[in-house]
């Protein structure tokens, strides 16, 4: 995202991100794949780490902890006042893709960055100790629960926010991030019209998987344990024939038509160089 | 509050405290008078300031007035933290008696720490701008408006909170706070029942004013608009037949009865001697 931005002008991107992680913690409304992209974005997240806010403090949640709050989420306290901030505008009857605008617009983001739908759709982990919240098996037992399921509660029902069909039907091309289908692209295609709307354009996937291991997160095992390669082409085969072209990394093989880029865009002062490349390949 | 736990061991002490100033703010239940007394005797108050928690950090509020929070009122993180615990609790349901015991508990309040009321009440204030709320009066407004009236919305159907009669009927001695007897001490004899059971009972009330000053905040100002003077004698006036005994400072005259006694109790380090000497005095 970061990378494109950067590469073709933040005005000729808009990110539709995924709220299936989204959770109430302490009473307030948590987005954390949005917020990773708008703390990216706005050159506020912890690169390190990947995910809330860099040079962030930790006071609020300690004392919180003290006086008997749950300890499994971790929350900043910068990252805490935005929370309060959005939590307070969803109370008062604000759509999510409104408040995600206008923070966006607070943080002086230029990508315009849309959640796949403003209502309620939560990712849900099967185990062998039965179906889980997404973050309860990420976070609180650390991922380390085999899955054997995924399941998207509230998909059916939900419908894309807006925008986000409009920002498909208008692109020239749709790039899905390297990040993990099952629980962070797949709960965007699972609102009815979003799949249907990509499909009709030319996508590219850029690979989560470098020689056989994700960016970040449990990504190898869960295409395993779903039945899957964990590599290039077990990804192509999760997605189907919704992409056109799957970028992977030099080194690794991809399916047929398989398109080889540098995408290692971990390093923020990498990104624009793998977007300018990634968009000469790809348009 | 502080002087009579150390003297007379923080057991044998309930403390009744006012919810008229509570409010919310950014979602955040806030109750600054309760929470004052209970960082107070937790060792957590900014003794300096005389409100909030001590070596504070207020990096939420920062990025939340970046994003467009109202700006009037401050909360630090720690604060933050409290009230986004107590918040959650009453939005699950609890009294705020319950939540303020479980506060206490947790940081090892020995004193028993009681709303008046856990039904809703707020202290409004009559001004040449029309009828203002007590935070906006005092905080967002510096309370620079002259006041020509207090009233205590919600009083007349408040309940005692579960505790507050039991407690008065068997203590040995109220002692009314040197607060402000119009924002701090009316609105909690203002809840049916507990003003008949606080005259049941032998009451100081400690003077709010030494020299003609207060220790905190615009009470002279208050008691002269209000057709008082600003004085001991001004502030016993207020209370009425309530008080059997006003105690007042070295060097200040009281009204008939009045007792004299050190009741500069602003530092720490001089609590527990003035909380020996005021109950030699009074038992």
């Amino acid at each position: 995202m970061d990378s494109l931005a950067r590469a073709a002008g933040p005005e000729a991107v808009t990110a539709i991100g995924n709220v299936g992680d989204d959770l109430e913690f302490l009473g307030l409304h948590v987005s954390p794949d949005l917020d990773t992209v708008l703390y990216t974005l706005a050159g506020l997240l912890d690169e390190e780490r990947g995910w809330g806010v860099r040079d962030e403090t930790y006071n609020a949640l300690a004392l919180a902890r003290e006086l008997g709050a749950e300890a499994w989420f971790t929350l900043g306290d910068r990252d805490i006042g935005l929370h309060l901030v959005r939590t307070a505008w969803l109370r008062s009857g604000l759509p999510l893709s409104e408040a995600m605008g206008r923070l966006a617009e607070a943080l002086r983001v230029g990508v315009r960055l849309l959640p796949a739908t403003d209502d309620r759709l939560r990712t849900k982990i099967g185990t062998a100790d039965g179906e889980l919240d997404f973050q309860e098996w990420f976070v609180a037992r650390g991922h380390s629960d085999n899955v054997t399921g995924v399941r998207y509660e509230g998909a059916e029902a939900a419908a894309p926010a807006p925008g986000v069909l409009e920002a498909v039907e208008a692109a020239e091309l749709v790039v899905i991030a390297p990040s993990n289908p099952f629980v962070s692209i797949l709960p965007i295609l699972a609102v009815p019209g979003i799949r249907e709307a990509v499909a009709a354009k030319r996508v590219a996937a850029i690979s989560p998987l470098v020689g056989g291991k994700a960016f970040r997160g449990p990504l190898a095992e869960m295409l395993i344990s779903l039945g899957h390669e964990a590599s290039p082409a077990g990804t192509a085969e999760v997605y189907g024939d919704l992409v056109d072209v799957l970028v992977v990394a030099p080194g690794d093989s991809g399916p047929a038509g398989a398109v080889t880029c540098d995408i290692d865009m971990v390093a923020p002062e990498r990104r624009e160089d793998v977007g300018r490349k990634l968009l000469e390949a790809l348009l």
